[in-house]
């Protein structure tokens, strides 16, 4: 809500998600970046309210632990999904490629492929923020041990792609467990316990193989369905 | 973190309570309005983090529904509490009146007198930011019907005091329960539904009148903690 440009951050309570909210003041373009099937009605009436014009609704990743609101936005208004194109996700609309443009007004919502969390992460820059989902948290970063994750692939994306970025980049991450709603490119540089400048990455590779973290409650459900664009069987 | 301030909303799960973390960049001088004392570890490492100097920590009201991290801040820190002088709270160092104004470096945070929810409600203006603590929240107030609630005084605080802000006036709530994080004067003046500029006094006593709300489950212990500056017994 800062001058040119309107912004959002949402949260699903059932599964610490955080949904994005931004648009182009001046044209009311707006794009809703993991939305959250059970939220839906709420997004939507904010963006009514707000009098947005919605022109995509972008998944960061296949999720695995809530089911993507975007099917159920694109079967209501027609709205476009973006989400990775080596997703492997039928439905579809904009395959998305590392270094790839969405405008919302003369404005640029830029995508950066950012794998590890899974093999088809993408994080997308949009003036000053940065939106994460479950590559990059607040100190903290996503899992590596299911759909594809590698913790070698993470620690590139966040070190080459992410911690490449200004200081002051504001980080919106997919999720928080522990209340904390943003952080900054500076400061999980220095205190992100598990990829803050003095660890390695053969360090980061053990933390990370001994998380030994129960799968997602939703997973068996959600993984499928959001293969499907947030269709439940 | 926009320019010359830092902001940083935070997140109390159990009780859905949020937590402000406001400074001055330049003197990195602090507030931490509505701590909850389960996550004053947390905002404490944050603090420390970002090496702020925290100089006071502001209670909006007595809270009914967690205790609040004043008293254990202070107690470690030494930390100023600050609260309306009306609460009747004898361990307060800063009892504040309606206007008074706390400075972090050259930036002033501006208390008004908002009863309602409670009879000694504070909202604390910085910069274009108000936190309403529990008198006006997204698309919502705060219950009249305990703690010398008053919806008449609640309709006055929020259309006399809160909305001859202007419109672009971001509110920073004390709660949210459906995951909402802020809004706008502007927008609650359109949207709120119980407080909307189309709804009289009449009915929106009327409204809260028939709320039927359960009290806190913590309330019986919250209360006595609070007005002892969150000591338990």
């Amino acid at each position: 809500m800062n001058g040119d440009i309107i912004f959002h951050q949402l949260f699903e309570l059932e599964s610490s998600t955080y949904t994005y909210l931004i648009a182009d003041a001046k044209t009311k373009e707006a794009a809703l970046i993991d939305p959250v099937l059970e939220t839906v009605d709420r997004d939507l009436k904010l963006i009514e309210e707000l009098e947005l014009k919605l022109k995509y609704v972008i998944d960061t990743h296949i999720h695995a632990d809530h089911i993507t609101g975007a099917g159920e936005i694109r079967k209501r208004l027609g709205i476009k999904t973006a989400v990775s194109e080596d997703a492997e996700v039928d439905c579809v609309d904009i395959p998305l490629q590392h270094g790839q443009e969405l405008s919302l007004g003369d404005k640029k919502i830029k995508a950066l492929s950012t794998p590890g969390h899974t093999d088809t992460c993408m994080t997308f820059q949009f003036g000053n923020r940065i939106f994460t989902g479950d590559a990059l948290l607040v100190r903290s970063c996503g899992r590596t041990d299911f759909q594809q994750g590698s913790s070698e692939k993470l620690f590139q994306s966040v070190r080459d792609i992410l911690f490449k970025l200004p200081d002051d980049t504001i980080i919106c991450p997919g999720h928080d467990y522990k209340g904390h709603m943003s952080s900054t490119i500076g400061a999980e540089k220095k205190f992100n316990p598990r990829l803050n400048l003095s660890i390695g990455l053969v360090e980061f590779k053990k933390v990370m193989s001994e998380l030994n973290l129960a799968n997602p409650k939703k997973m068996h459900e959600a993984v499928p369905a959001n293969l499907a664009c947030g269709k439940k069987n």
